[in-house]
């Protein structure tokens, strides 16, 4: 298994010198027919840190108030959205597309995965060549001739009983792997490249204890079993205190559960008879 | 780059025989609020050919017409939706649980991408054990006593501007990234995989822990540590009980350390006292 990625890598890539060197792929929604659709794959696209949404014959016109109301406040890319009147206007100044589809076409093309056409693209763009996606209408997606202007086509691996996503679920799904393709963690799998300074694979607030703290909470644990009479067994007691041993180094206790830990077994041992002492 | 999938990964996986094989994550659906919003997760379930939904306290009640409307024809994935009135019961026989959420938490606890997640989650089911994915309520996500059920955290890595997805797009990644485990391209780069459920090939006694024995622990460990006084801050035996979930369940307990650790704290509870009369 992979090693998980840091804390600093899921939330935020604001110190990511690859978003700033590397072109986001332009999003190209051809002929969309609902204004609604047009919102939520803008909104979709911001998520994943996209900008370029490109739209061919918007069938009901443009601007949209109903692409701006569904785009839950990813205005930037509403408002910077450019109209176009055919695809070939659209991304004339792009050098690699990929075409997405919900089935495979009676064409010779490349046919990617959202991971493999993302990478492949990845690839490009640090090349820097000029990328886009193309996404069909929502009843009839691309035709044959949309598709031929793209270098490959690319399928989501969808149930084939259950096969369609809608316009922003695609587009989701893109940036998603997108964004995965520019995350530092991602690109120490393929390049060797370290990123930023990794902290760790989990949030600790605490530090984690000591071989010295632990071995006091074993022998304080060891003695109270002994006197509770719980390891009765003399030859069963290295065993079950080997399980104990495991069980509480599995959990990666930190100085202050050592403390919790040593503190609830004092409390289970003095019961509710001096409770009221201190 | 890895070699593009061929068309048969792509559009069916129909002949690929993990998919009879491995069992599937539960999605647990905590509080949501809006009928469409369980429809169109289990839509995006059906899309990735996840069944087993599971709703805790849907606050519109159950069943759900606009559920049933939104979910675009995933009906079966509705109508065998099952709704429980708390998390524990939702997952009373899960064994490794992950939990979305939008940011990480004050906890000690193993955060993971999508796709690190549903890694660990497939190796996991392969060795047989039974797995889940939590989502929050639309507007609070989860609260930090649902989160502390949980062993691991999962955070999708988007833009840190727009971070906000909601709840059928978070189903649409964790069921995205569980398909491309199921995919026999994905498959092919894993190195280390031996396929599912060789039963003899590792020596394995005892099963991990089901959450309904994990949260029988945590009950009586909490009845004794009243008993006892230790909890006696009533404003702070809930983050103390939850340190202590978070304790126990990051030590990934088997049935039969569960069985040690009750054992222990009765014997450290009765004490010296009764141990001859056995």
């Amino acid at each position: 298994m992979t090693q998980p990625p840091t804390l600093d890598n899921q939330t935020g890539h604001d110190n990511n010198p690859f978003l700033h060197l590397i072109h986001s792929p332009a999003i190209i929604l051809v002929e969309p027919q609902l204004g609604e659709n047009i919102g939520t794959a803008a909104r979709a696209m911001a998520n994943f840190g996209l900008r370029d949404l490109r739209i061919v014959n918007p069938r009901d016109g443009w601007p949209s108030e109903k692409a701006f109301k569904a785009s839950a406040n990813a205005y930037p890319v509403i408002e910077n959205a450019r109209i176009f009147t055919s695809i070939e206007e659209a991304i004339a100044d792009l050098q690699f597309i990929c075409a997405t589809t919900a089935r495979p076409r009676d064409m010779v093309k490349q046919i990617l995965s959202p991971e493999t056409a993302t990478e492949t693209m990845f690839h490009k763009a640090s090349e820097n060549q000029t990328i886009g996606i193309l996404f069909g209408r929502e009843k009839s997606g691309l035709t044959n001739d949309d598709i031929s202007l793209a270098d490959a086509i690319v399928i989501a691996p969808v149930d084939p009983t259950c096969a369609s996503l809608n316009l922003a679920q695609m587009v989701l799904l893109m940036g998603y792997e997108w964004r995965k393709q520019l995350d530092p963690a991602t690109l120490g799998r393929k390049t060797q490249f370290d990123g930023p300074a990794k902290e760790g694979t989990e949030l600790k607030t605490n530090r984690p204890a000591n071989k010295k703290e632990l071995v006091n909470l074993f022998q304080h644990l060891k003695k109270e079993l002994e006197y509770a009479g719980f390891l009765r067994s003399v030859e069963k007691t290295p065993q079950m205190m080997r399980n104990v041993r495991n069980m509480i180094i599995r959990m990666q206790p930190t100085d202050q559960d050592v403390r919790t830990l040593r503190g609830m077994i004092a409390s289970l041992v003095k019961g509710p008879h001096d409770s009221g002492q201190k």
